[in-house]
């Protein structure tokens, strides 16, 4: 029996604890974790200083070392993360939907676990505590796969997590790292129907591309953002800038950033040059199409433009005749993660908001409000693209189902 | 273009007319598909007579001729689901889980059709009306892809329910038949994220494992349903082999009827020879473990009886020392369809509710009852088994999702 089946095994068997385990007893081992981590940060750092020197003598850009690179400041943040869980509401156990039939049979839906949490990601070694704690405190367990770029930063995490398990009532197997970095395990991982319930991908197009044409397990996609404003004729310009601002430079490599601003024909030459001055004074490199050039003198956008997730500071502009060119560009470019629309017309803003079939259809704000602690889930383990099951943020509650309770009286179906 | 991508395309296109149509125009559509099947009923039953005859002279065994036979009767209560359909209220638009957040920004979520849905299903042609009218009232398209043995039934079907759609304003290319019904079709349906959103195989378990097995499109796995009933030591004798006699005998070859039925042993002497009793008198063949044989003269039961879903009129029998087992042998053989447990002990229902982790668990009550129309929701495109997205029944509103709106006043993250 390999590495793969044999943890799967361990976690589908600590599933059925986890299922009934109660919140205090689930926050306890959130809390043994988070002093386990302050307990053991010197190790953590030493191990994690492994991976990055490795990734340094390998050439990697410091941007993506970076992403590696743990540090005090960082491992706090890892706890702070443990203690905003502890605080949230568990999901599991509530009733909902819940009504009496004219015979007296009551039916309800009883919220619970999924069960056993497949995860996905690249890079950063935070993931292996926020994924980790989130399926706890929804009552799952969780089988991580990180990258073999940050494989002894993992393996030291996932040692402190199952010290901190020790020290609660909830089983060390409660989480297991996959230790084989193989890519072929991936994909073994991927047919674990028997085992797994649910596959999520953390990471670039690739990853998950990849998970979703090789998965049998369900898969919940998250993360790749092509996001649009659009700027409609009734908007207002300054107000308009700085949610383009906003929206681009607040945190220019999360999924949430916009990546192309469409703009009515005739409020282009009203905002064009005040825009171009605002990003510039922002390093923003703005793309944009023929008629935007009319306007400003910027770098010509491409049709490859369109349909790229920049994660930087780049920002490609095309300029509309009207809302419907606008909904048909996003109909054909978006990524179905948040759209938006700046306008005071009201009958505009409606049909934004009908035509849209995004994750998050905003109207007078910021694409960056895409976010579980912005949408009140107070934590999230990715943005979901898909439709199936959850879309937009992934937190507590979307990492449950659901099952029906029926009590009666020694009922027959007539 | 092949048939395939071709349909694949034309449904995308229409499903983001269906996407925006109201409730009113969409109940018009079913309406005037009731009439074009009453109006075509002549012309159905001569199409379905030509698949029946080359079945019979296949052949096919008389029970599944009757599964694929039509009669007016039959056509009639497609015209009857029409209706109940129309009567059902549109899930579409429903704003929920809304909030107002401290800086004045709504958070809502806006319920919205699925997009377009693939149906795989066999021998029966009534799925193509029900699940057409079920698709088109939450506002999504469907590709079909019956079975080779019903093909000049459906296709008659489609044609007629494509005639009824002409006569509404709905569009006619909402719903699309594969009339090739090569094999290799089915695979490359089940690669078409491009254009499918969901896809729903209704049938045996051998496709419904290649569908999960072969799909890269989200699949809702419906239907297998090796279901339990637990005789609690606690439980009224007379009232159990009721419920025992209507989830094995109102409709055997249902998903919801029990297949196995697990007594306690204190109770077992009391109870297995008046069930015997009432069971052969509806000619039901029981096959028991070693401790039932001690009591009654029955046949004995092998580890693949535990596994087999009969969807007949056969029933397994174990005896279990307590409670414990009974939750052990159901977590090693349910299909996670329905289980019941009878008694009246407080503690002992709490227990198997809560450990059992079914789509639906019931006290004091057959398994019968698992079903759309029985849960309230009118009618039901099959029973859910698997976790992600919808469990148990899935009606009119597991066939929607859900997107975020956010209604700001200018507003950016700060």
């Amino acid at each position: 029996m390999n590495e793969l089946i044999e943890k799967a095994k361990k976690l589908k068997s600590a599933s059925d604890f986890l299922k009934k385990t109660k919140a205090k007893e689930k926050n306890e081992a959130i809390r043994q974790i988070a002093i386990a981590l302050e307990k053991n940060m010197d190790y953590i750092l030493s191990e994690n200083k492994k991976d990055v020197d490795i990734a340094r003598k390998n050439g990697v850009k410091e941007a993506l070392v970076d992403r590696l690179a743990l540090n005090e400041k960082r491992i706090k943040g890892m706890i702070d993360s443990c203690n905003t869980v502890i605080n949230l509401k568990d999901p599991v156990g509530e009733i909902f939907d819940s009504f009496l039939r004219e015979d007296g049979i009551r039916i309800s839906k009883m919220r619970v676990p999924l069960g056993v949490i497949g995860i996905i990601y690249e890079s950063r070694p935070n993931v292996t505590v926020d994924a980790t704690i989130l399926a706890l405190k929804s009552g799952n367990t969780v089988l991580l796969r990180g990258g073999s770029d940050a494989i002894n930063s993992n393996k030291a995490l996932v040692k402190v997590i199952k010290e901190g398990l020790k020290n609660s009532g909830i089983p060390e197997n409660s989480v297991e790292l996959i230790e084989n970095t193989d890519r072929a395990l991936v994909n073994e991982m991927l047919k674990l129907n028997e085992y797994l319930d649910l596959v999520i991908p953390r990471g670039g197009k690739g990853l998950i591309n990849f998970v979703v044409k090789n998965s049998t397990v369900p898969v919940l996609e998250t993360g790749v953002g092509i996001c649009h404003i659009f700027v409609d004729e009734s908007a207002d310009v300054m107000k308009s800038i700085d949610i383009i601002d906003n929206a681009k430079t607040q945190r220019p490599g999360t999924c949430n950033t916009v990546e192309t601003v469409l703009i009515h024909k005739d409020i282009a030459s009203k905002i064009l040059p005040d825009l171009k001055k605002r990003l510039e004074e922002k390093n923003v490199e703005i793309r944009g199409c023929e008629e935007v050039l009319k306007h400003i003198d910027v770098k010509p956008a491409t049709e490859e433009d369109w349909a790229t997730e920049y994660l930087d500071l780049i920002l490609s502009i095309k300029v509309v005749n009207d809302l419907d060119e606008a909904i048909s560009h996003i109909k054909t470019y978006s990524t179905g993660h948040s759209e938006s629309i700046l306008t005071e017309d009201y009958l505009n803003a409606m049909k934004f908001v009908e035509e849209i079939d995004s994750a998050a259809v905003y109207i007078n704000a910021s694409t960056r409000f895409t976010d579980g602690g912005e949408f009140g889930m107070g934590a999230e383990m990715g943005i979901s693209t898909q439709k199936m099951h959850a879309r937009g943020p992934v937190g507590l509650k979307e990492l449950t189902t659901y099952k029906f309770v029926i009590q009666g009286n020694y009922d027959v179906r007539g």
